[in-house]
């Protein structure tokens, strides 16, 4: 990679990096897909920022962060951008992915094509309902939640998907951190107690309501 | 309102704001529910932005956009600002919804508590399946797509949830437009061909697997 457009010099890989910063690497990723589709080769921070309504300065003070990408008045090579950032982001690899409580929200993600498809798969799901267990949802036959232990070990699943009720997401919670799983997504209203080593991140779909109501106010 | 923590002159609320402000708008009212439930009563932008890892010049920028909320060197007073988030956002009456496909995922959906709580309610939910018309989906009974119009109109459904396959996106959104609903949550992954007066927000759940693995990088 030549000199960049950066404002700052890059950090090292292992330096702290906030949520909000991978939430917006995340964003850059998906304009950069949108890019390629639209089959547009090179883009500056600035026509990115235009395009996407994003902020420049905080593109590339993203991006310096990492290494340097652009070109002073050349800017971004569209696909190593993107091949870059699936590699920071970690998507250059597959992760697997346990679902927990296969009700109709876990019965859906199981399916879910984002779920099932470049660096995601969805190879396991537990519950704790006798008439769920054994069924077949997405590529797997549902197990129950007492053997999740074994299921995550041989299904070498990284990712754990909380669908139960709130009120059992602890002890599933717990479960899936005995059971070796590396991250949680939970989609419950429950306040997870977490260990640093297992990260929980919440996941609120009232959030993409909330933000349509703001473009309906009259 | 007192004078506040504002960097800028407060803007007109008809001024064109961003999606991506109306994402941390909401993000902010998130973290002023989290601090109520604590029982904070006052924040400052400074404490606000280390608590929830965000850019205290951000927050103050943002909110200084829709007037002047905190007194300087005193902060935010967390129960008012929470209500004036919610009256900005458009949180501060109910948003009808309806749900369009009722598969695992519109089922799910349709009986999630953040879309039955507060601001939003599931009112109805359509298919093009007869297997599915008829059947009790949350409090409603699942209606034909073909009676989509006369659904909205006697639901007073403002915001319709696309949950068809990806092929059948275009022609609902079409049909909800006809139907007088009023904006698209889009969960498909179909780029849709919308008119301005019905606004789409793509909703893709994927984003939430790739911030999980930045974190599980080795």
């Amino acid at each position: 990679m030549k000199q960049g457009e950066s404002d700052l010099p890059p950090a090292s890989p292992s330096q702290v990096v906030s949520p909000q910063t991978v939430n917006r690497l995340s964003l850059y990723l998906r304009c950069l897909r949108r890019l390629q589709e639209l089959r547009i080769r090179r883009i500056s921070s600035l026509e990115m920022a235009r395009r996407f309504d994003l902020s420049a300065t905080q593109i590339r003070k993203d991006l310096a962060q990492f290494g340097e990408f652009g070109i002073r008045g050349v800017g971004y090579d569209v696909d190593q951008l993107t091949e870059h950032l699936c590699t920071l982001l970690g998507l250059d690899r597959r992760h697997r992915v346990v679902i927990v409580g296969v009700g109709n929200l876990g019965r859906a993600l199981s399916q879910y094509l984002g779920f099932n498809s470049g660096s995601f798969q969805v190879v396991a799901g537990v519950d704790i309902d006798p008439r769920q267990v054994g069924r077949p949802a997405g590529g797997f036959r549902i197990g129950h939640s007492a053997d999740l232990a074994e299921i995550v070990s041989d299904s070498k699943a990284e990712i754990g998907v909380l669908t139960v009720p709130a009120e059992a997401a602890q002890e599933n919670y717990d479960a899936l951190v005995a059971a070796g799983i590396r991250g949680v997504l939970n989609f419950t209203r429950a306040r997870l107690q977490s260990v640093p080593e297992v990260p929980v991140k919440d996941v609120d779909l009232r959030i993409h309501l909330e933000e349509m109501a703001f473009f309906l106010r009259e």
